[in-house]
């Protein structure tokens, strides 16, 4: 996944000091912990050097996190092989030109509603939700669905490790 | 009443330093000292451990707050013990998946315009308004109506407790 | 003029350390200097006892700030006072019940498209523009339109103390 | 180009301590940087005061960054001069009546689509976007667009300077 418009809405709030805040959604931060317990490997790949790139995929217990990402294809293409998937197990959600040389390496390249329209043409799936919004929930609901899960069934933490740090 | 989605719009706001900000909306906040006025009580359930809830709790005197609750349904039990409530007496305002386990102890299930569909299909009631964008105000009117009270009235603050900290 | 939901959208953001920020819109900054141009004087009169009120205040020199005002009618009784005003020279903007007692002291009682649904039903005049986005600049393009003054044509500072600090 | 309501949607942030957030546009920022690769000069030039307008303006390496600005004409006829551009070359993207005074300097006054209706009805083109949710990306496109130039294609880092810092 992309960062920004992906788990956020594009937006990046600067203050008087320079520093950095971002929007996230919760249903999101849901949809990434339902991923994860149905053992599904999730990467954030940024353009973006944000520290708060690292304090939300932390949050969210994100393993790979890569940031200051020049040239996607090669980033995706080395997380494949660190985690022995192949581009018909890859799926990659963004939403600007920077994210288009990914496709190449993926089965589905899926966008947000509000994506840039070179990616909304190019795309596998374009979503009803826009980025930061849902976009993310969407497409764990149809994953989980795919999996011929339930992904409207009553959601209980389970153990100590699973509290809803978002 | 779940506090992310409910007395938000579900947006969780992080800076660098991966401190929180939430968006709270100031109509909510004056149906809330209106449910208070008229002797209802308010707590918050909430599956996050942020801070920021006890903040906006405790500025809005809310007397029960529950934070990093893994399941709602024994939370919500413990809660109706402890203030002697039944199901018969008890709303629920909910808007994700995590939310309906409460459904069986509750009388109605109540949920804003903007809830994840799963909680729209089970809802007692659906909320013209999203969530922190006037979903507990609505539901509050239409509390104060059923009692005989007209949500319509001038507001004036009585008494120094009541000065409005929103 | 009210604060929250008038100056703002009503949105209250509130972080870790319960700090509170709250987001203005730049034409209606623009909006306030245009009407100390044309020398009308411009009070705040909030419920609330937030910082951030004197903040944006100052920063837009409004002389007369009044926080934590429990009786609206009482306030702007005193500021009438003060000013020498009569409520047939009085607009006020309002958008939630705590606002209505002033309806008898004051000529328009004007409520921004997003105003709690009792001001809409009791305004004498309701903005196309929602609080925090351009209510108080198309209130203010109303008012020297009314004096027959252009609000369309160029604007430039004058003098130092023009410098827009919005 | 103008900066609040520009590069943002005219939205300003401000805390219990008088400090500042602005909200930017992840696209937007992605569209400066596509204007640089292509040899556009940028500058920013502002009525306002602010230091987030040098956080965000250095931040995607813009050199020109005129702020407390009093008369836009005249400071749009001095960056004329020293960069050496004519009217012929100059676009100008403001959104209120104190950006009207810079029509006579350029050959495009663009607006988005937002824009105080003072703009809009003087523009050379109004966007389909809103101020600091993509207007800067659309203009970007067109821009490359009427140079021959596909916006829609892969974007790559180049080198070490490229790292996107939006």
């Amino acid at each position: 996944m992309d960062f920004d418009g992906v788990f956020t809405d594009g937006g990046i709030y600067i203050n008087n000091e320079g520093n950095h805040i971002r929007r996230f959604d919760v249903k999101d931060g849901l949809g990434i912990k339902l991923l994860q317990r149905y053992s599904i490997n999730i990467a954030i790949v940024s353009g973006s050097n944000s520290e708060v790139i690292e304090k939300r995929g932390k949050a969210l217990d994100i393993k790979i996190i890569k940031k200051a990402v020049k040239n996607k294809y090669e980033e995706v293409k080395l997380i494949q092989q660190e985690t022995g998937s192949i581009p018909n197990q890859t799926l990659f959600l963004g939403d600007d030109v920077n994210d288009l040389p990914v496709i190449p390496l993926v089965k589905f390249f899926i966008v947000p509603f509000d994506a840039h329209i070179a990616c909304k043409k190019k795309a596998d799936f374009i979503a009803n939700s826009c980025g930061g919004k849902g976009f993310i929930r969407e497409i764990t609901d149809q994953i989980l669905t795919a999996k011929g899960i339930n992904p409207f069934k009553s959601f209980k933490g389970i153990n100590d490790n699973e509290i809803l740090r978002f």
